[in-house]
């Protein structure tokens, strides 16, 4: 259980997101990271709306930052392979093994979660436009085409490059994640088989966890009504 | 002049685009990094359509792939940023300058290309669809924020992170180009400077004009009629 308030690697994180938000904001990435690589680290929790001089630290004013010592980076990807560098079982030190576990973390993030979160907000946010209910269709078939050519890769194997669960596996089952939410991993089992083999993992479960523990603790009054 | 049929890299392009995708195809990405580092490299040709096997080295049947002995990898961000290991100029040696050349690769392709991406297709792929006249303005100010945040961090900085051209840059200008071509930059006099620096840069002139040279060459009868 890595949070410790004294821990030289700090991360942000929202103090409070509304439910639909809850157990997927991206800070669940760095810490599933700094979980499964055994590091401790502490929460710099925003409320909404953010200081204005968060923009100077996160130009998208988003979550995570990660800061230790004189490393200040933002985008989950970066931190996730920051973290990965700490770790031999996250991030392989063998080049060819290592490129293609940062591969498959750009692949999540440009080739995936892309078409994934298209899809996935014209019911969550614009459901009742009429452009939405039209454009549906198609999110739908490109969502899905990106998904099968996931599902053909990976196959029968656990993980996206063989046996071993590296940065890669982690950012594309986050992506995952938000397909399954979106109804969009029923026509390939093996993506929800890999998204449970995810989430079976110790190091994802306290992540979760120490996510929504800072909900519940910030809950606005009436917000749960 | 890196292209060099003996060299130990290899990377994959397309035969022939049609014109609106010459000069933007991401090949165009590995091959500005390589100019940048002075590494030599190879080009394999892909027709269309792709041999199927195609999609067992790239799942999602783009380009470019990278191939350097036991290497192999496909993503742009993860192929400039291996290239960028070859070269101190293109990726700090330095922890924290490293990760902030890796954050911007990272901030490019996901959280400005896909949003700039999704405004230019609208003209693109679906100008004469109902949905797409109605989506237009949402999306055109979506794409137009995340540049705004974009122009905001660089200010009046040459690069960035300051003076230093990095893999973040050339990333970033990647995407800024698509998103001048859909008259996206007008408000951020600062970007379209950006893009004029990096297109200024030698090692980017012989990559596009490597580029382009494929597909003049390959150009099937009566395309451009």
């Amino acid at each position: 259980m890595p949070l410790n308030p004294n821990a030289s690697i700090e991360i942000t994180a929202f103090r409070w997101v509304p439910e639909f938000a809850q157990g997927v904001v991206r800070d669940l990435r760095a810490r599933w990271a700094l979980e499964e690589a055994g590091l401790d680290y502490r929460v710099r929790l925003l409320g909404a709306p953010r200081p204005p001089e968060y923009l100077k630290e996160q130009p998208f004013d988003q979550v995570p930052i990660l800061r230790e010592g004189e490393v200040q980076i933002f985008e989950s990807g970066a931190i996730v392979q920051y973290i990965g560098e700490k770790s031999e079982t996250l991030l392989p030190r063998d080049i060819a093994q290592r490129f293609r576990a940062i591969q498959w973390t750009y692949a999540a993030l440009n080739s995936v979660e892309p078409a994934v979160q298209q899809r996935a907000l014209l019911d969550m946010f614009y459901a009742d436009q009429e452009w939405a209910k039209l454009r549906k269709p198609s999110a739908d078939e490109f969502a899905r085409l990106k998904l099968k050519r996931v599902s053909d890769w990976l196959g029968d194997k656990p993980y996206l490059e063989g046996d071993r669960f590296t940065i890669g596996d982690l950012m594309m089952i986050t992506v995952l994640r938000m397909a399954d939410r979106a109804g969009l991993l029923d026509a390939t089992p093996n993506l929800t088989a890999l998204v449970q083999r995810g989430q079976h993992r110790p190091a994802f479960q306290q992540a979760l966890s120490d996510q929504l523990a800072a909900f519940r603790e910030h809950e606005p009054e009436g917000a749960a009504a």
